[in-house]
């Protein structure tokens, strides 16, 4: 099954399932609530049909709790940075925030203007600015094409059948890596969380469509141009066991997202280092699933500070605060 | 100026002032409410009042929407690690989540029972487990007293003086570390996040009253005896800095709490490791301003799998789900 949000011309949203041509929709306003609805929502009523072919899709989870992450979790993505490496012992776990996330549809703002394509000499230059100038700029952003897990059932300290049974499904992701500022210090954050730059899919196909352990095909193009292109049954941690791992930490609810890691064909390992530039058009795709399009747009003012007050107050208007 | 969350007899909460040995109420449901009012708080009417001294406190933020936190922020910690090490040119920046944290009167259930203190024996031993079936156990169990940033206006990439304006305050919170699942991988989250082990003070004390650069004495007892005992002025990246920071990946949000590193004084730099037990109980305080006093409980049902599952629902019912 193959679920949706729609966007309705009076600005509403419904979440749908798609039925051929069509999306059937239900009395929910999103897939995340949809979620939260527990099992009701595969016995609700349909209430109305919308053609799939010109509907605008929303975001899934408009919001999620939490955006778990999950690196280093293909073999060859591992040795594409250091040959003779093994997988980790355990996932290795970081976290997005729901500001980090992106539509499928959507353009991303990239910190584009540093000048320096090359993530240790961009951190040389950073460490000698204080902290509270440091330009908001890179020229180092990455592609990390990803299935991504949607939770559908709260789940804490699961067993392995507690956790297959809370997977309600997944779609694509890119975990979109600021390199220079990943490497700032041992912890990745400060380059995965950046605002808006991780687009995520707009549809979820459903475990009971797939499985819980699925053999899907991931593809990342740059300008047409493939850089990823792997299957997930590569995967070292594969969904079931992140739900095992990550819910002994701490309860996962529906609607919860876990970005599973990423394949092999990033651009920071390549000689010279190759990385996201304005104007291009990235692609990142479940293949026969979903896709996000998503264009590449220079930030108009890049730089902190004084001059970037008026933008800061723009940018915090369309949050809505 | 001291602000509180006051639990009523009627089963609801207030915000409230400290005024001498009284608590002014004010007509906004707890702190969080109060900061995202923006300025309107400072003018707003006394509801009511309530004696200081027989009040229960809740918590001033009950789910903040980001908990930020920071590492090796203390030179003095950094070294009882690694004699000949520097500070980070940058914040070491990671997270916990709304759920990771607890109040500073609560109990706090520790995952006791491995029957290992020695990180790195408890993570050999692990490895040896597959994922989904690892013990939800750990006798690596760590303190980390803090002091805690408490944002009040909405933050996106902040000039110095932005970030300054945009702190409501200071509160103590404790970093609770577990420290083998810390140590699974690169990443710290897996021993940062767990599920109610972070409490977190119920007075915040406001810039106004002890600037944005607060030189305060930090400590940290385990029944009775200190543990820890630091000033905040030898931290590396002040609140000031490291909103400046944090604010140039994402916005910051009235609420957001910034956990800033902690001194010296831990357990799992001594020689042997020391690590927190059931039945002790711990105070983290701000001097003079505020202390979270937790008795540390063993979890009844440690062990993840089929005999935890009763144990799981109580819990999530436990959360309202």
């Amino acid at each position: 099954m193959r679920l949706v949000t729609v966007q309705q011309a009076d600005g509403t949203t419904s979440a749908g399932r798609i039925e051929g041509n069509e999306i059937a929709l239900l009395p929910f306003a999103d897939v995340a609530q949809l979620l939260e609805s527990g099992d009701a929502w595969r016995e609700a009523a349909v209430t109305g049909r919308a053609p799939l072919a010109s509907a605008t899709l929303g975001r899934l989870v408009p919001r999620p709790s939490k955006v778990l992450c999950i690196g280093l979790n293909y073999i060859d993505h591992i040795r594409e940075g250091d040959p003779d490496a093994e997988g980790p012992a355990f996932p290795e776990t970081f976290t997005k925030f729901a500001e980090s996330l992106t539509g499928a549809d959507d353009d991303i703002l990239l910190p584009a203007g540093s000048g320096i394509a090359d993530f240790q000499e961009a951190i040389a230059a950073a460490a000698k600015v204080p902290v509270v100038s440091l330009p908001v700029t890179s020229d180092c952003v990455d592609w990390e094409a990803e299935l991504v897990v949607v939770i559908g059932t709260p789940v804490y300290r699961a067993s392995e059948a507690e956790a297959a049974a809370a997977i309600a499904g997944f779609t694509i992701g890119n975990d979109v890596s600021v390199r220079d500022w990943q490497m700032h210090s041992s912890q990745w954050i400060p380059g995965k969380a950046w605002k808006g730059l991780s687009p995520v899919g707009s549809v979820l196909v459903t475990a009971d469509e797939v499985g819980v352990r699925p053999d899907l095909q991931i593809r990342c193009l740059v300008d047409g141009e493939v850089r990823q292109d792997f299957r997930t049954s590569g995967i070292e941690f594969g969904p079931v066991e992140l739900i095992c791992y990550l819910s002994r930490i701490v309860p996962l609810w529906p609607g919860d997202l876990i970005f599973t890691g990423t394949g092999q064909g990033v651009g920071i390992t390549k000689d010279p280092q190759v990385y996201l530039r304005p104007g291009q058009t990235m692609v990142t795709e479940l293949v026969g699933i979903t896709q996000a399009v998503n264009r590449l747009v220079a930030e108009e003012n890049p730089h902190a500070g004084g001059q970037a007050e008026a933008r800061q107050s723009s940018l915090l208007v369309q949050d809505g605060v």
